[in-house]
């Protein structure tokens, strides 16, 4: 889509947002007064300042840069926010839906007929077209995909027909390409020709005739070179590129790490097909990072801070209800201890220290070691190495902290032996937790498995059952 | 430092660090056979051997872009990591230290003397030395300063007197200025004998006589356009800017919004004095998830997953420790119901099922409502809507898994009133969670602390402690 030049923000994205929230509440109110009066001959003055208002609230919307508008959009509650998309100018939709986050997207799209939604996707980019197609009714990405020319309808299936996460989905074919046998003062000549550069263009791709990639021209080599000089002298010939079918996830990885701003993509034969640019690698970074946070809390994906309670519900099933199973098994574990605690009841009150403590423990390890994963320091071989420190802090903590609780449950009791079994409990409990801690995040990239996945609340199934196993069954050796 | 152009990686990280460490273990193999051998005259043979593995090592590193090498250092264990900084060329030492994590930069560092690191640290720019010198020993830093020139020890002081994640701290300063009263072709001349642009030169910065900003030509525009336009005519007046006492997230996040390359900093009399890039950004968005992940798992700081025992113990003691007080805390709730307990002690059982599922259930609340605040989507003012919704799963959940739990209890201990009482603490521990997952960030944000910082230790806190009195409660009310 046309490139909006952001200006200088006068005030900031929660003045803004309060600013649009204020109109919003005038609204309202002018609404209620109107309806109640209905009966009444105030309507016209009434619905004169509704209709002050809501002009007032458009030329704010008019102001604001898509992502702007996309960001209140998402902070708005449902009926608000429909109010306000439908004050935003058609030509704007496009822009805007390709800035939100989906599931607010889907609640947009939901609001749109068929209609508005081909106005809207008729302004995009074969890549952002692809990016919405799959949240489209199936009928209106037919029409679209009539629309199209040949070449782009050949873009918008070759981007479809990756995964989401695959560098071929999240490509763009906004390359300016070049020859390697023509002077920097032709290639010069031929860039103003072209009026407008693509976004985040800092080199150019120089191809051969037959679309096979020979290497790129940094524009800042364009820029200092004499233009006298050939493409070919002055170009780089072993670029980074990436494959269509490589993971996106590693292709930002490699972003950061060069400090790319945009990168050649090719074919098996060397054929340039598209190009990466760092804004869709950023919106990568942030995913991942984020989907890593929502899963370690048990949340499946994304979720629209005003979505319906009954969609909520839905996104934070799975995990309850694996949480409901592990919670399960380890009062079964408390059960088979039920004669043990009958007797000495103070073992009930206990007990959860040292689950608690070990949850916390294998948690941190766990994190670590999957985050050493992410970034790939962790290899196969350096397992034993990690083993054997984490127990070792494991060791460390539970003599001391496991020393301090034995020493307050023989106070809070008057039995050292309790204090005793508290201590090696929760000195065995977190060996327990460092061991899973490490094993559990190898064992499931070893089994080709997302090591983030469920981890969490693996080690802590592991340390609840664990603990109370360990220490009813210590108590019940020793104590009883 | 000099930039170095990133070459098509050949083989993936991965393959890179196994190399590596295959010649460190064959470098160690050797090592072994020497030592053992020592005595006898096979020493020459075997020393030879040994340094043809590390010369076959020194060439491998050789070939490698720094960031890859500081990858490489990341994922070695200590005593292997000294041995590959040892390999490194004496050159390369600066590039390598800006790349590695804090950890891991604090291991290297310890490595070298003053003469090497004063040597690494000369090729670096004004804003590379200021993130390095809060790391360094003071003296270093001190005849560090006397060997720049007083604009770059000016710039030092300028970096350094900010809070490491200020838009002042994070600034670079190579700006390109061009003055807005010459023509396009004048500044293409002024560029080639340049000979070189600084990284990330999306724009030039134009200023006035007093250095102060009058608008950015985008380098874009400087190519499309006819060479005899003046640059005034061509240039974007109104860019986004930043200030130097900014937050540095915030500026992060204007980046991703509005595609930033690179923008300019300016003072409050608008005279630009550095410039942001998307590079440092980056670095700044995947640090600030990390450390939310860090956090939500009871970790104070990244850890070098090669740290000693001991550090590791430091870096997750706090956490420990809090944790340790709330399950006493938890403890203590249930000590107050050993009556009950001694007389049903399926209650015991029982009871770490209520405090478990809230926790859970909790934590996702909270994650929900900080990562809307963290992306600037949840006012006050949406509060109570966002409570509303909050309870409302709550019920729900409550009512479902509370049942299912009820009717395992029921079938487990045959006594219908104790399924009764396990669906009902469940629901009040669920709408408990819901509540304070809601009220507990939106509380930190008020009193301006961070909302993210602790709150899964407070949640779940609040849910066990909350949970076994609320079962312990209701079970003393209506079993006994």
């Amino acid at each position: 889509m046309t490139e909006v030049e952001a200006k200088k923000p006068q005030e900031s994205l929660q003045d803004r947002l309060s600013q649009v929230v204020d109109l919003l509440q005038k609204h309202k109110l002018v609404e209620d007064l109107t309806h109640r009066q209905e009966g009444q001959h105030h309507d016209l003055v009434e619905n004169l300042v509704h209709r002050q208002n809501l002009a007032e609230l458009q030329r704010k919307l008019d102001e604001l840069h898509p992502a702007d508008i996309a960001h209140i959009l998402e902070s708005l509650p449902l009926d608000d926010r429909m109010t306000v998309w439908q004050l935003v100018k058609a030509e704007r939709d496009g822009d805007i839906l390709l800035e939100v986050s989906d599931a607010v997207r889907e609640t947009l799209i939901a609001d749109m007929d068929d209609h508005e939604i081909l106005a809207a996707a008729k302004e995009m980019d074969a890549d952002e077209l692809a990016d919405l197609a799959p949240e489209l009714p199936r009928d209106v990405v037919h029409e679209l995909m009539e629309t199209l020319d040949a070449q782009q309808r050949e873009r918008v299936r070759s981007a479809l027909s990756y995964e989401e996460d695959q560098v071929g989905a999240l490509m763009d074919f906004e390359m300016v390409t070049i020859r390697d046998d023509v002077s920097l003062e032709v290639v010069l000549r031929y860039l103003r020709r072209l009026k407008e550069l693509p976004g985040h263009t800092d080199k150019l791709f120089v191809v051969d005739y037959d679309g096979v990639l020979q290497g790129v021209l940094p524009i800042k080599r364009l820029l200092v070179n004499d233009p006298d000089k050939q493409v070919a002298e002055v170009m780089a010939t072993d670029p980074v590129t990436f494959d269509p079918d490589e993971d996106g996830y590693d292709a930002a990885q490699a972003f950061e790490r060069y400090d790319l701003i945009s990168a050649p993509v090719v074919d098996k034969n060397g054929k340039l097909i598209g190009r990466l640019t760092i804004d869709e690698m950023v919106d990568l970074i942030r995913e991942e990072s984020e989907s890593e946070v929502l899963n370690m809390a048990g949340l499946r994906e994304e979720e629209d801070i005003f979505a319906s309670v009954w969609k909520s519900v839905r996104n934070r099933w799975a995990w309850l209800a694996t949480n409901l199973v592990t919670a399960f098994v380890a009062s079964r574990v408390i059960g088979l201890f039920e004669g043990s605690i009958e007797k000495l009841v103070a073992l009930a009150a206990l007990m959860p220290i040292v689950a608690g403590i070990g949850g916390n423990s294998g948690n941190q390890t766990i994190t670590m070691i999957v985050r050493g994963m992410a970034l790939d320091q962790v290899q196969l071989s350096s397992g034993s190495r990690l083993l054997r420190k984490e127990l070792g802090v494991a060791l460390v903590n539970g003599i001391v902290w496991g020393g301090v609780i034995g020493a307050v449950a023989y106070y809070l009791y008057g039995s050292w032996q309790l204090g005793a079994v508290m201590t090696g409990a929760m000195t065995l409990n977190l060996l327990l937790a460092a061991l899973m801690g490490v094993l559990i995040p190898m064992t499931l990239q070893r089994l080709g498995r997302d090591p983030a996945m469920g981890s969490s609340v693996m080690i802590t199934a592991m340390t609840d059952s664990g603990g109370f196993f360990i220490f009813l069954g210590l108590a019940t050796l020793f104590l009883m």
